[in-house]
């Protein structure tokens, strides 16, 4: 597809050469009208890919900074917040609200599981004063999509007015999300995943129940304070100077987005992700996910016994060009991660797969013992 | 320049077209070797430019990100902080801090002043409490360079094991600062300004002193987290996902800077700042700040009686593709200012003052009461 590498980590991602060439345009000043049709036009497609009439912001940071402002813009210090985890991007959650003097009750399914409704509404039940709750929507180390919808309903059948906060880092513009049917007040977004740009933009969508939170919670928060966002964007620009470079990058990638179609996006990435996960199966690889709550974005893993995660992906680099992700927190050195999320079509999958067969049926792959 | 508008605010600043194409590079992997490579000719350029050993840190922010950091990660909460301020973005910092509850005393000076090291004694010593000094290096709204490393005698003087904090987002990398030599424990700079990249990253250099302090600052902190920072960097990567583009740039425009050279970086910023002013007070517009204390990176004029700043920023851009920014905080309407970092030489300045004396003798622009 163009692209110098066959880079298929879950993020970055690679980059359409009408996003390319945007990223090469030159400075403009940020407070004129020129941003400001671009900022429009940016959280208008945002507003459309998110399917939300909710606010969305954008803040000049990568997806961990719209995480912190998720925290400092809902919660008071002390406050308890249930932090539903599948592994390593939902304790990054329980660890930002912990750095923030938050009471943190953490709800931690296995690696590849996804969280249970219905264990939810038991621990919900069992928790009275938590008033806030979190879930990561797509668990990237693991490659599990939760059950969104049914989570947002666990939460409202037993805590209505509760706030659901969402970590949609790798799945929003790539999945669908309903905002307001589901009732998911806070959802946070990342450029360089489903969006076709670089890393450096966070993407957060406020629902009016989390403004009315944000207006009275204690955190302190200034570069990430929601409300300083909103304002200044209402006039055409950003409180803080803003990374131009990928706003424009982003205005190009949301109209190639509007160009192929919300439904036509979310189904290619339900089919790469069948067709990858098929394939890693072929190749006798086990995955890490229960196949129930298979993630549309990322695939994760089990590299086969005896053989070195981290070789068999120097290897994919360096005879193929195919570059793919190691394991993270407690599955580092265990799987290996193919992203297809973003500019990705089947071929780019299927050189993947050949690539790897290749790679799985050399012998040099198969010597973890005697590497050093 | 090759640009297509002759941009002259203080930043964002044009781009070479080396840069451009930089920014143009498709995605890598940011926990890749290529990466650190990047990431060590970056952190290595920047302390150069910094003309210091001190660490740096590189954040994907623009530069009030970096400011926060500062704050977060230098003070405890009721902790008291002199903040000696020229102005709007002396103004910021003390915002950022009474935001993160930080105890503010504010020491301003007159728009157009520098501050005088004499007062700064005289105010630390009715401070006993104060351990914690900021100043603004370069003070873009009235275009004032404090006299830093007379400051900074100043508050060694007094207090020798204050921490003093500078805001450089304006200086650094354009005017010369010698943290080591003159007592500088952390100076944040913006990718905007002087080092030709767009808005997105933001640079702090921090002394041992600095370090110390920060291993048991209590601020909350976690994105802007300093020492995830450099332990990250000691591993060839960031913490949370980096800015890519903005690296891959910054690479680039070190480079550009390294074949100039410092000195004649610097010297070439002072003799356009000289020319500058020299063109303004020829069109008989009066400076905001003290010829003492002049930056090299930003001129300041005030607008004559009955002009329409806003009016006379918008014929220049409509009629000559100039484009300089207007005034901010009690200056706004009464100013205009013009940038001259960064990739800009004298031809460039000359057109601006040209296209502002055309407008100033037509009579289009002499009309403030008249607009609507």
């Amino acid at each position: 597809m163009g692209s110098q590498q066959n880079l298929r980590t879950p993020g970055p991602t690679p980059l359409p050469p009408a996003v390319r060439e945007a990223l090469a345009h030159d400075m403009i000043a940020h407070r004129g009208r020129q941003f400001a049709t671009i900022l429009r036009a940016c959280t208008d497609g945002l507003k459309w890919a998110f399917q939300t009439q909710h606010d969305v912001v954008i803040l000049t940071a990568s997806g961990s900074g719209g995480l912190e402002s998720v925290i400092a813009n809902t919660l008071d210090p002390g406050a308890r917040l249930l932090v539903a985890s599948m592994g390593y991007f939902g304790e990054r959650m329980a660890r930002i609200a912990r750095a923030f003097g938050v009471d943190v009750v953490q709800f931690d399914v296995a690696p590849g599981q996804a969280i249970e409704p219905d264990l939810l509404v038991d621990r919900l039940r069992a928790e009275p004063n938590v008033q806030t709750v979190f879930v990561t929507h797509n668990e990237t180390s693991t490659g599990v999509l939760n059950p969104l919808r049914e989570l947002a309903q666990a939460v409202r059948q037993v805590r209505p007015e509760a706030l659901l906060l969402v970590d949609g880092i790798r799945s929003v513009g790539s999945v669908a999300v309903e905002p307001e049917a589901w009732g998911c007040d806070v959802i946070v977004a990342g450029s360089q995943k489903g969006w076709m740009i670089p890393p450096g933009l966070t993407f957060v969508s406020i629902s009016p129940r989390a403004w009315e939170r944000q207006a009275h919670s204690r955190l302190p928060r200034f570069y990430f304070d929601w409300q300083q966002a909103r304002r200044a964007a209402d006039e055409g620009g950003t409180p803080w100077t803003p990374a131009l470079s990928l706003f424009f990058a982003l205005e190009v990638a949301l109209g190639l987005m509007h160009e192929e179609g919300l439904a036509e996006i979310f189904a290619r990435h339900r089919h790469l992700g069948q067709y990858t996960r098929d394939g890693l199966a072929d190749l006798d690889l086990r995955l890490v996910a229960d196949p129930r709550f298979a993630s549309p974005t990322v695939t994760t893993a089990y590299v086969p016994e005896g053989v070195d995660a981290k070789k068999l992906l120097r290897s994919l680099e360096q005879n193929h060009n195919v570059v793919l992700a190691g394991g993270q927190g407690q599955l580092e050195g265990k799987v290996l991660r193919v992203g297809h999320m973003g500019w990705v079509q089947q071929d780019d999958l299927a050189f993947v797969l050949h690539a790897l067969e290749v790679e799985l049926n050399s012998a040099h792959t198969f010597s973890s013992g005697s590497r050093r």
